[in-house]
């Protein structure tokens, strides 16, 4: 079972991440170290040749792994991320972008995951994105290790 | 020489680049591989914390790469990221982050280069990047190689 | 249908990296885009606390790519990698090393893909790699895209 | 001042890191947060093509960079890779190849620094590296951080 709900997720971003909402971040399902969440298309999405612009999918994946991490770890709204790196695989044409994020280690300290981001429906794999995260030590967490 | 001035640069930024413009990114100096380019701090840059949002300390360093690729490259405006890594040092306070982008390798192919992220008026390092951009057939370019 | 059998790629690893025999890398399937090695363990392998040395990881999911590009690629014996990048998540006992390379892209100039690795006979995922190649001019391939 | 002498740090390594003596990895210095190792050519790096291999110089620089960590931090033996991201710049040519790591943050928990690795006697940049590095609870520190 997850520690949140959709709708309790949804509103903590909210509140904590101005830029979410911004940006048109929905999250579509949350559970058990897994985070799907869909980036609604908006025309500021646009970089130069008509592509959704990079910076948008690494926003979209970050906050993707984040709900990851918080469907199986409570109190860690302040997990900072480290490390991310995204490998650019197909320019995605206009439309929305959805991330499944999941979680590969929930250590200790640090939560390290995968995420794939999808475009044209979850029919082209556009970018593949690994991150850390630091996690704060009061965090209640599954697992052992570092 | 650089191939462009700070102005001719920042008009083809707004242009093409429109988050350039939203996110509020201003280019203090671009020549010969290296770009600097500064982050005028907004309230929308914060995540929880007080401290400066990831995705936004990316956005920079991205289009930061970007002008200093276009200072050695002409005809590179379709140059696009195929990777990039970034490591989180420091939790910047609110305030501006300047970005300091460098050149690394200027291939026929690729374009590799590292940008430092630094906070406090670069008395603070606060995050590193190293980004890969590939060039489209028909860029101008100096250097060898792949 | 793969391009080469285990045997023939076994027989260009052998002539082309003396590295490979050197740490003991097995192939154990290819084909389609997939590549299955098995660093068979030795004790050269431990660094201090008794833990599988990361270069060893590294060198082992590098070699499981180039046989997922070999599978689905000719004449791309002088694919070069372009970046690595590795997450150590759990640090593996002293025994087998087991990589499963997967081709995320196959595109005209680069090659992209994960590597997951697994110790405890395929129980532990201990390591996650995702790296790119630069492929050579001449190489035919099945896709598009750069 | 250094926590170690250039021959004290041989010595640990040489007692706790086998396959650093089997590669042949010598420290020029060592000192402040800065450590540079060169590897004397030897005829296994070669990989098709007549270069050096890249995982030769990940090891390289995996090495160099603990260098730089225990030149600051003490008992740091334990300290673990936990993250590694290589650029390759230039195919060296046979010969040396030098590692130059700079410690970037020396946090409670976790160390990132930046390697340079040389060809042609520190003419050619060959390849960059950023990496991190978990560090122990019990370890003596400078700085402050996560």
């Amino acid at each position: 079972m997850s520690k949140f709900t959709i709708e309790e997720f949804n509103e903590i971003a909210r509140e904590q991440l101005p830029l979410v909402e911004t940006l048109g971040f929905v999250v579509e399902s949350i559970d058990q170290g897994e985070c799907v969440v869909r980036a609604v298309y908006k025309d500021d999405y646009l970089r130069p040749g008509g592509t959704i612009s990079g910076p948008i999918m690494m926003a979209l994946a970050d906050f993707a792994m984040w709900g990851a991490i918080m469907s199986k770890a409570d109190r860690v709204k302040m997990a900072l991320t480290t490390n991310l790196n995204i490998n650019f695989l197909l320019r995605p044409q206009p439309g929305d972008i959805i991330a499944v994020a999941k979680l590969m280690k929930l250590g200790k300290r640090l939560a390290v995951g995968s995420v794939e981001l999808f475009g044209n429906e979850r029919n082209d794999l556009v970018a593949h994105v690994t991150c850390t995260y630091s996690l704060p030590p009061s965090t209640i967490h599954e697992g052992e290790g570092s």
